[in-house]
């Protein structure tokens, strides 16, 4: 498994000259590989200056991990060459099987794959990902950032949407898309996350699995948080589930009876599952008790209502810190607002009170609205000392402009969720 | 009414030279105005190039409104000049009445206003916006686009953080802040925006109804959409409301029959009131028979499933449609999924042939997943187009990049909601 993420050298079957063509993509995104990238075709000489061979066999070193991507009826040829060559992980990027019918074609290539024991990835696959060594195997347009989760998902389309929309707010340690699943699937990889450094949650959108009680057994003992987003489960979803990747999606009862057994996150979308995984990177829910800090009144009843209605618990604050002179008008209970002109010294304040009376609460939200008297820079330097000498959960929200944004967006990438949504926060912690 | 809206001439009292003060920002706020603008400050000779009067009464031309920012114990003096002046609309910005115990001093003010007939609105109040006029009255950062959403909000700090997000998505036909409501409450001003030509929407931000009977009437009898996000529903909420503006929040069982009774959409969150609003600026529900057309599988399996959470029905394809050779691998059922390498062409393939079948469907959601085949652009054109032709509820879900988001704001724009999350799109047709 781990040749299909931590390559030393990968060969790319079909590779083209052609900027058109998906075989360019795929050289062009090993770009910043650190490893390397052996472009085979028998009908090139160069392919973004680097050699082209023609075929796998031609090639003097070892091959980590192959992607073909050539039309279907030349895929078992170039699949058996990785065999002779020794090739033990190969991505079958090309589609044309089983999702149309061609199922004796597919059967071919899980002979080969067994008579050499090569590992298949797809076919019908969107190709893997490891931003931390530059490896990108698909003709995605962007490569995400490096970071500490991992996504495995049925749907390349959505990779390569979220891989645009993540940039800048949410990092990757693994990607992997599962495609047809003749060999490789979703126990597999979790199985090979699990013992991964870098991946601290684990993400599958799933739309079926085939290996039900492997699945559950690889989730149940699964040392990192697994969160799953099921689509097909409604009989409209369940039927356009079939047509899109022959899938049976399976009755949902069943399925999320076996999730919560299996210790598994089960959410309905796609922001939930992140939003979830960002908090899950750095922290963990510790208890329901919230205290709520905020510059803006009104959100901070909404936010009040989010958590009650999340099942968190609004605390009252004990009397000593009632009495404290924070600032002058602020409300003095919990949500603590401290009223449009605070800055960030009158959060400072705020959590030094809070740091120095830890008992009485386990998660913390700061919410700070748009204001010009906001220094957010160093209101944020005082969230991450409070997070350090505390140990509480966070989770923020900032609502307004770029500058909040772009604050928010550090925050999230040290694994303290930020968000312009008041409920999102409280469903996190929840 | 009119005035606070659509007045010809402003004067801000309490208009300051100092950039750190508030009465600063107002002034600079109306820099944009359409109409005279009248800074008053005994001690100031030019503000920001305007010529400043010692008084309201040493100002010879008419003023429709007076904008009030000096500090509370001599707001009451200010006050009576307005009505001496003959000011018949004033906005009180300036704080320290009922919010912090000065009953005495807010009655006051109650008494001035009805002897000299002043309507009032505040204090503790955060201003009003014409974006149409150039009209701010806040002294807040940044002045919203113009557009067809009216948003009356209990708390100030909210609207400061939606001015700046809302920018190039979202576009404002009038904002009032309510602050304390001695004189003007929601019922007043949902009154005036029935009559105003800008505003199809109507968006409150509540946390407490001072006349309920008349304000169920006035929504009863509104020609336009009220959206309603009432803060304070949770015991936890209500104390939080009573301590931001006194507000007792009441019995949120008895609101959401008071609201259900008067026709208006009562939502949990703010995002999905703008969500709301902006589909009903140019659309209504015409029915639940809802067609999927997609670019990716997966996010179509997604979409079918919040539909059918969200009571839409996903719909049988006629077979005339199915047997349609729109491109040669999409799903011949819906969601009609074009499969990755669709591009605008196909797109418009498919509009063209539901423009034509225009029976069997009330609802179309359009989705569109970054691919390099796809050129956004056009796509969006032939979505308008569509549009014109059928009056088909139409909502679009564009997940990727910088490029969809643009292309997503402009449809939003023009009517057309357009998100990246799927589960937003069902919502807002639900």
């Amino acid at each position: 498994m781990k040749a299909f993420f931590e390559p030393k050298s990968v060969a790319v079957i079909g590779a083209s000259a052609n900027p058109d063509k998906l075989g360019y993509g795929l050289v062009r995104n090993l770009e910043h590989f650190h490893g390397s990238v052996y472009p085979i075709n028998p009908h090139e000489k160069e392919i973004l200056y680097r050699k082209v061979y023609k075929s796998v066999l031609d090639v003097e070193g070892d091959i980590d991990l192959a992607v073909i991507i050539v039309p279907a009826p030349i895929v078992a040829k170039v699949l058996r060459e990785c065999g002779r060559k020794g090739i033990k992980a190969v991505i079958i990027i090309s589609a044309g099987f089983s999702e149309i019918g061609n199922k004796k074609g597919e059967k071919e290539l899980i002979d080969i794959g067994k008579k050499y024991s090569i590992r298949i990835l797809g076919p019908n696959n969107f190709g893997t990902a490891n931003p931390w060594i530059g490896l990108d195997t698909s003709f995605n347009f962007t490569t995400p950032d490096s970071g500490e989760i991992a996504f495995i998902s049925q749907s390349g389309a959505l990779w390569a949407a979220l891989s645009e929309w993540s940039k800048g707010r949410i990092g990757f340690s693994k990607f992997a898309s599962l495609g047809n699943m003749i060999d490789i699937n979703f126990s597999d990889v979790i199985e090979y996350l699990n013992k991964d450094s870098k991946t601290k949650v684990i993400i599958c959108y799933i739309e079926k699995i085939v290996d039900g009680k492997r699945f559950m057994k690889v989730c149940r003992s699964s040392k990192k948080p697994i969160i799953v987003v099921k689509a097909g489960k409604s009989s409209a979803g369940s039927k356009a589930a079939l047509s899109h990747t022959g899938s049976l999606a399976g009755s949902y009862k069943v399925y999320d009876a076996a999730f919560k057994q299996s210790g598994i996150y089960n959410v309905s979308t796609i922001t939930e599952a992140f939003d979830r995984a960002l908090f899950l990177t750095s922290q963990h829910k510790k208890g329901n008790k919230t205290v709520i800090v905020t510059n803006g009144g009104g959100v901070g009843v909404l936010m009040a209502d989010y958590c009650s209605s999340f099942g968190l618990d609004v605390v009252d604050l004990p009397n000593s810190i009632k009495k404290l002179k924070i600032s002058s008008n602020w409300s003095k209970s919990n949500p603590m607002d401290l009223v449009g002109d605070a800055n960030w010294n009158t959060y400072k304040k705020v959590f030094n009170v809070l740091a120095k009376n830890k008992s009485f609460y386990d998660n913390l939200i700061v919410i700070i609205l748009q204001q010009s008297t906001i220094k957010v820079e160093k209101t944020v330097h005082e969230i991450l000392e409070f997070r350090r000498k505390t140990g509480k959960s966070i989770v923020c929200c900032f609502m307004g402009g770029k500058v909040l944004e772009s604050a928010g967006k550090m925050l999230n990438k040290k694994g303290i969720p930020c968000f312009f949504e008041p409920e999102r926060c409280a469903r996190v912690l929840s």
